[in-house]
């Protein structure tokens, strides 16, 4: 049996809470939050908190809230012998050097609290200060069954904004399809089928083989249609920066 | 039993005549390409010709060329009763008007040769000069099984532009996103899982209400960190404008 306490409850906490709660051998001991509002409907299943001088010992404190609180929340933790590992993609494992066992324990994924996620699909990055606390995160993250990555904070920094660009980036031109498609009163679920397969494709395929269109062909004529048709400035900069990008790309 | 041919054998006319073989009520007459050579393997099931004024009548002539070669081609095909229709984003439909019946019959997908694609979920965007012709091209399409619209040449350029972005713009930032993982020593398949997730959550959630990360929240220390953990000026540049796009987008 893992002991484990989780800190916070954003989407990372919310979510790691729904998967550990379910999964055998592992014991949430406890559940702390800032403020109390997000745990009351769950104080019936797992022991919850707000005030962090009641943390009882656990063998892994996760730590799932925002990159900025994470050092000064640690702080308040005091002397622990459990593993304490935050789950943040660009904070160092250093930042938790204080703890005799420290590491990081970084699922890499998009959560939302309307959308249910799958763990068994969601990579985990570790990383910990010595074996044992290595060996620790992973026979926890071996109960969740995703795919375990060791992942050095380095690494993990380039990642993270990796993860940026294939994230929220795309997911931003996903934003400005649906506002162009508002614009001409299409509706946006015509272009769905084209966004599932345009992820689906790299799983066989490198993105960089699998890239089409204008810019690619260079086709001015289409290019400079796209660019008149497009009446936002911002929409038209994007348009002509990714386009460069592209041709810049493939000059190489 | 509708008669059609398919003129153009490129990525579009190999998976349109793949889905349109083995569709009931549809008979294939004849696939024309310029060149011989991609009919070759194909000449035992479907008749071909790469001489274009050997092409017979057909209910419908489906053109399936690149965009600058739709008129040249169309040209040579001399009087036609049946409907002759293109199948490309960004062209009017009156690029065909020199035929009494003339149309579009657009699936908005990306096609490569390499992978096939299931048309049951390919929307099928289709207009046509008349309501004969138009009744003719969705009795077609109703026959792949795939969601028809009804869209307009005006529409359809807009679409098309919307479809670069979340098409050629994400698989760009894909493209990215592998090179930013290749130069750090990480397996681009650690981000398969967030690119996955990343498309399907917009099924659910319009991607407008989808957006975090560290641009909409203005963290500006992890944005800088980003910057210059970034050693492609390219990529620092398309870095800085989606930045500036997204926060654009939502100080609105």
């Amino acid at each position: 049996m893992i002991k484990v306490s989780i800190l916070g409850a954003g989407n990372v906490g919310y979510h790691l809470h729904a998967v550990l709660q379910n999964t055998a051998d592992v014991q949430i001991v406890q559940w702390y939050n800032r403020t109390n509002t997000p745990l009351l409907k769950y104080a019936g299943t797992t022991p919850t908190t707000n005030n962090i001088s009641e943390l009882k010992e656990a063998d892994v404190y996760l730590i799932c809230v925002s990159d900025a609180v994470i050092e000064p929340l640690s702080i308040q933790l005091g002397e622990r012998s459990g593993v304490v590992a935050h789950t943040a993609g660009s904070i160092a494992l250093s930042a938790l050097e204080a703890f005799k066992n420290h590491g990081v324990f970084y699922p890499l994924q998009t959560f939302s609290k309307q959308k249910e996620v799958d763990f068994k699909n969601i990579p985990l990055c570790l990383e910990a200060n010595n074996p044992e606390s290595l060996a620790l995160l992973q026979q926890l993250a071996s109960k969740i069954e995703g795919p375990i990555h060791l992942i050095d904070s380095a690494q993990r920094k380039a990642l993270h904004v990796a993860a940026v660009f294939v994230n929220n980036f795309t997911n931003h031109l996903y934003a400005i399809g649906e506002e162009i498609c508002k614009d001409h009163q299409v509706p946006f679920t015509v272009l769905q089928a084209l966004i599932a397969e345009t992820a689906d494709k790299i799983k066989t395929l490198s993105p960089q083989h699998a890239q089409t269109g204008p810019a690619l062909r260079k086709d001015k004529k289409t290019l400079e249609n796209h660019v008149s048709l497009l009446t936002d400035e911002t929409q038209k900069q994007l348009y002509t920066t990714l386009t460069r990008s592209i041709q810049q790309f493939y000059d190489k």
